[in-house]
């Protein structure tokens, strides 16, 4: 049977991601992938995962294996509220939503927010699998350019600018380009957002993975500093993730957001997959409350931030003249821009066949550009496999300029 | 802010669903709820899930704790396809997605096939949750007369029915009335199906739970006895999950469907959740291949067998004239049929204050009706309980008749 005409229509705007089907790639023996975004796997807490299940199995069997609420587990929901409150501005379980992965909050977002002809405010570039999971609702995206310290505020006000129903923002060590969101203009979009009414969605999955400089306070944060804003209000809609700080494989992501919000959410979740694993969640819970995240968090961001510098080194070393990058203060990307002659993605058929794999950045291009800029995870490689990979990429790049 | 005019339009569609509200009233004590289809907790075999998640942590646990593919981790998809297969059609992993639970089966048909105003063919009654997970893409639903043997194949032929979409079905034991659809109509609706084109969706979770006579075959099954019937070609989405035969904390499912089918449905799943957690899904498979889910069943069909059992038993002595039931062969759920004069919901509320709980009838209709009707999960609760549970449904009863 043919099934093309049996489709929806909305099928036709799913795209693959490309680092998605490179993910593939990077399994295959002899290349060094620096394309998906992966923790260092050698440095999961595998002991402490074990001591965490066998000791939630022996607790709690019945809840952990049986059907749960759609919000999630109330232990884990209040232990996510707390570290979001602020003395002055308590949060609590009700605005807190555990998702699987932080990938169905954006899909969530997309399915309460977003209808066809809407328009959706993003960084330029930005985090692939937003656009991926927003463009079946049919939205327009309407690009905000960036500079070191993030997006530029003056974008905000466009006169050409159509009236937008979301801003999406990864201030921190941003996907693809690492780059973090100064504090002050932190303070202005918030200001914009209170101004226009405009919400913003703050993802923020590398938030933990600082290696240096001063935490900068959360989008979430700085929202509730204003008059009257409560758990019942507030701007910002939150998204965090165990993904990067504990392990992708868990699939716990969460939503803090104002009760409005985390209600709809919360109802568009339940029939999409009733619940986020609740064997999952207690294992979670249990490495989060005993004390074990914390543990680990130093030791994960030593590890990170050497690989970040390693491959600092090794791009210096190596790469010719003509390429350019920045210095990430936390996270797991550095971006790279390349003359303007190059096509990355060109680049990239050559680079396998050199044994080395990145992402070309103008998949993260919301209306096209970037033909001359990649990103490159630094976390999932050995020290050792980095240099090899640069000086693969190096030696990819001598060929094409 | 007020949040309301920022939803989407879809989100109005998005209806509350009775069954997870009343998951709540499940957890309060003193009620006997036999609202939910909760399997028998104190018969997860949480020994085996100890052992099985030790072993997946000693022997790959930086596989088990990583990102994943999409499709899920091969070996338990080859696993599914293995046993999806037939000597003469072989089913292979290109053929099977891992999903977040069935449910989130059911909301990826719905993604990647259903337009706004298409037309779904669904048994009157049929599960909640697929009607509220395809209200939102603004489908109609169309639903099908049933008897004791399932959906009324002359149904399919009505003169005033609308070119369809998809059906959808619960073959074994359906949610909610535990009717099983006879074999003669399971290869009458294959040949339909053939004939017009219209996909059929073949929702399979209880299918494992049969308590009295011969398993009958898989519309999936039948689909492929016809001539040039490949892993590309068919007719059926066949949907399965380990909920109900290890345990739905796991969350993990799967769809067996043609290539083309699987492969749309990988991608809508992508920009959803990017993959089923993968601890899960090696936790699964540990139980799978080494034999704990064969052992496990005869154990598990025996007690839910027998809590059937008490329920008939304790509804023929207890219930006043006037109410009917059925007796499953398999499943979880038995359908009562009170007098006209009853309404199911307004009897729930004051089954609560007796300390009981169902769900009622009305909702599992797509398109109203049934008032009079109430859902009774016999899985969930001990023998005792639900002796004590049918006595005061059955106080309550003589209170209202």
């Amino acid at each position: 049977m043919n099934w093309n005409p049996r489709f929806a229509q909305r099928t036709a705007l799913m795209r693959r991601s490309t680092i998605r089907e490179l993910l593939k790639l990077a399994a295959q023996p002899g290349i060094i992938s620096f394309a998906a975004g992966l923790p260092p796997a050698e440095f999961f807490p595998v002991e402490e995962f074990r001591a965490a299940t066998e000791a939630v199995l022996r607790s709690r069997p019945e809840r952990a294996l049986q059907y749960g609420e759609t919000g999630g587990e109330a232990e884990l929901r209040d232990w996510i509220a707390e570290r979001a409150s602020q003395p002055d501005r308590p949060m609590r379980r009700e605005n807190v939503l555990i998702t699987t992965g932080s990938q169905q909050a954006l899909d969530l977002v997309g399915r309460v927010f977003l209808d066809p002809g809407d328009v959706v405010l993003v960084e330029n570039p930005t985090y692939l699998a937003a656009l991926t999971a927003w463009r079946p609702c049919g939205v327009e995206f309407a690009p905000l350019a960036m500079d070191e310290g993030g997006l530029l505020i003056g974008e905000l006000d466009r006169a050409d600018a159509p009236p937008a129903k979301l801003l999406y923002s990864v201030p921190n060590f941003q996907n693809p380009t690492g780059v973090t969101l100064q504090a002050g203009r932190r303070r202005q979009l918030v200001a914009w957002s209170r101004a226009t009414g405009i919400p913003l969605v703050e993802d923020n999955p590398y938030g933990e993975l600082r290696y240096e400089g001063e935490a900068l306070p959360h989008l979430l944060d700085l929202d509730r500093e204003g008059p009257g804003i409560g758990e019942e209000a507030g701007q910002v809609i939150h998204l965090g993730t165990f993904s990067k700080t504990l392990a992708p494989g868990l699939r716990v992501g969460w939503v803090v957001a104002p009760r409005p919000v985390i209600d709809k959410l919360t109802l568009a979740k339940q029939s999409m997959d009733l619940h986020t694993s609740t064997l999952c969640q207690h294992v979670a819970l249990e490495l989060a409350r005993d004390g074990v995240l914390e543990r680990h968090l130093p030791r994960l961001r030593a590890v990170c931030g050497g690989r970040r510098d390693v491959m600092l080194r090794a791009l210096k070393e190596h790469m010719p003249s003509g390429v350019t990058w920045n210095r990430p203060e936390g996270g797991m990307f550095l971006f790279l821009r390349l003359p303007e002659s190059i096509n990355a993605t060109t680049l990239l058929t050559a680079a396998l066949t050199h044994g080395v794999a990145f992402v070309p950045g103008e998949d993260f291009h919301a209306t096209g550009g970037g033909h001359n800029t990649l990103r490159l995870n630094f976390t999932g490689n050995s020290d050792e496999r980095i240099g090899e990979g640069i000086r693969r990429l190096a030696a990819t790049l001598a060929e094409a300029v």
